[in-house]
């Protein structure tokens, strides 16, 4: 694949991840919608194969890949769900992956990582060339790099969570008004969004990112990519992401309604009605769409709202801290 | 429905409970394979409406009271499960639920059964006589008893978590050696029972309780209902039923294969489980046959599991002191 994916790039994805990867249910909860005055459906992708939506766009890619390079395996970088979904993929190809991962990031995805059988190499986030690292891997070993979003394999295989939604609700006889889609880099929400427009047209794609990375929202509200304070930090280590992506932005500046953004403490609320509401375990960057809808960054009362939750790899000590809070925040 | 209830009363719980109760999906974790050296499913029902699978036997027996009764509502004694489905049941149903539920109750639980709209009534487990409470709301309403398990239509209604074991097996072209059910008062493992035998020939269902809780084991061992310690105390309180209900053990003595008792360091180690490989929120009484899989109480080398994970609704407080335990755990 080359260029911008397209709606049927996002079907074939589908049907290449068939049986490989989760069609994860809506969940929504009736106490959740009366206190809200809105009927909120939560898309669990921490219940996706690898605990993340990752896997969906990894494992395509790999399918792409063709087959004389292809068993001489994969390099990736990323700071944990795009490597466990790698991981897996190249594992359930039959073939060796090189993962670079940052030596902050939590132990729960390095160690996961490792156990899918990846050969994971640490870096410091301060001090090391991640490009040069990946470089030396790659021809090293001849491997292919899988990039975590820009690239339309990946884009088109992360696609398939905004297909299944646009499915799943016509079969409840409904129909999107909002999709809220954690961002990073881009991948989740403008695949989402290719498949919303084709499949459920008048239907309105939002990226959600924390307030110190919210690239897209910025970028979208100039039309031009710009970058983060290289020295910003967020709980949501899955979503920091230095800029958006070329691709992803190209598709996401004519496809998205426009960029949220979240507090950190918005995101703790977020997680604790995960918890309580929804039984499920969201990392803080998984949750930010849900925080979204719950914080009144936008007006969700008489809709029917989408928030996808992206992935729930965290470290114990972290959901630990949340939960103490959970007295001043409800 | 009176007598024991048959496989077809399952049949048409499962169609009653259609668009109302939810199909949880079975999920399994690559990684925990490997570890245990099996397949291991789980049935997750805390993503069931109203956090358990209590809503399933609730909805169906409401649906049995004729008409003219049903009207002037319904009466309930639950620690907090069987109160929350039989209060959001009722609801559905537009007919008014008294529920009866110990001071000591989890308060996500009796807050929750209040939100869904029934009148909550508390005891005292050591002071008040729960009975007599109950006897007095059904006189003064007219409200019809809906027992926690001990019921045809209860039991028809949990054994749908049965059925769709069964037909989501078949649908993965695998079948389920052994089925492995949290047990209180009998009626979830009963009914799930009652549908393998039926549409799973060959299967092994064994109900699964808190060590201190273990009445239908020695019950099952000695072939006569015998009654827990009168003083007995467990992290398990959905599970604390006094002896096995008449009913649920004339189906039980028959058809398990056998009764398993874990101890509560085993329910924080499944829960912990829960968290990291599955992500997923699980009440210490939900997660009692995830433990047994987990701790050795029963061989799963080889062998292709289930353990039904029964409810999710607990206070922030106890999961944070069960994650605080995550280093001397694993």
């Amino acid at each position: 694949m080359t260029g911008l994916p397209s709606a049927s790039d996002i079907q074939r994805a589908a049907r290449t991840l068939e049986g490989k990867a989760r069609k994860t249910a809506l969940l929504e909860s009736y106490l959740l919608n009366e206190r809200l005055g809105c009927r909120l459906l939560v898309k669990p992708e921490m219940l996706q194969v690898t605990g993340s939506f990752k896997f969906r766009g990894a494992y395509n890619r790999i399918s792409h890949i063709p087959e004389a390079d292809r068993v001489r395996g994969v390099v990736a970088f990323s700071s944990g769900n795009h490597a466990q979904g790698v991981a897996l993929a190249a594992r359930l190809f039959g073939i060796p992956a090189w993962i670079i991962m940052p030596s902050d990031a939590p132990s729960i995805k390095i160690g996961n990582t490792r156990a899918y059988g990846a050969d994971v190499v640490m870096y410091d986030r301060q001090t090391d060339d991640r490009e040069a690292v990946c470089e030396k891997l790659r021809q090293e070993h001849g491997a292919t790099l899988v990039r975590p979003y820009d690239d339309p394999a990946i884009i088109a295989g992360q696609g398939t969570v905004g297909l299944e939604i646009a499915a799943q609700t016509r079969a409840m006889g409904i129909k999107a008004d909002l999709v809220l889609v954690p961002c990073g880099g881009g991948g989740l929400v403008a695949g989402t969004a290719l498949a919303m427009a084709a499949e459920s047209p008048g239907t309105r794609v939002f990226s959600v990112e924390p307030e110190e990375f919210n690239d897209t929202a910025r970028s979208l509200a100039t039309g031009k990519r710009v970058r983060n304070e290289p020295a910003s930090l967020s709980i949501c280590d899955a979503l920091m992401a230095p800029e958006p992506g070329r691709l992803t932005f190209s598709i996401n500046k004519d496809l998205l309604a426009g960029g949220l953004s979240v507090s950190d403490e918005d995101v703790g609320t977020a997680m604790l009605t995960a918890f309580s509401d929804f039984k499920l375990v969201s990392e803080p960057g998984g949750a930010v769409a849900l925080a979204a809808a719950l914080c009144g960054h936008i007006d969700v009362r008489g809709r029917t709202v989408v928030a996808v939750m992206s992935g729930g790899n965290l470290d114990a000590e972290v959901f630990r801290k949340v939960l103490s809070s959970a007295g001043q925040l409800r």
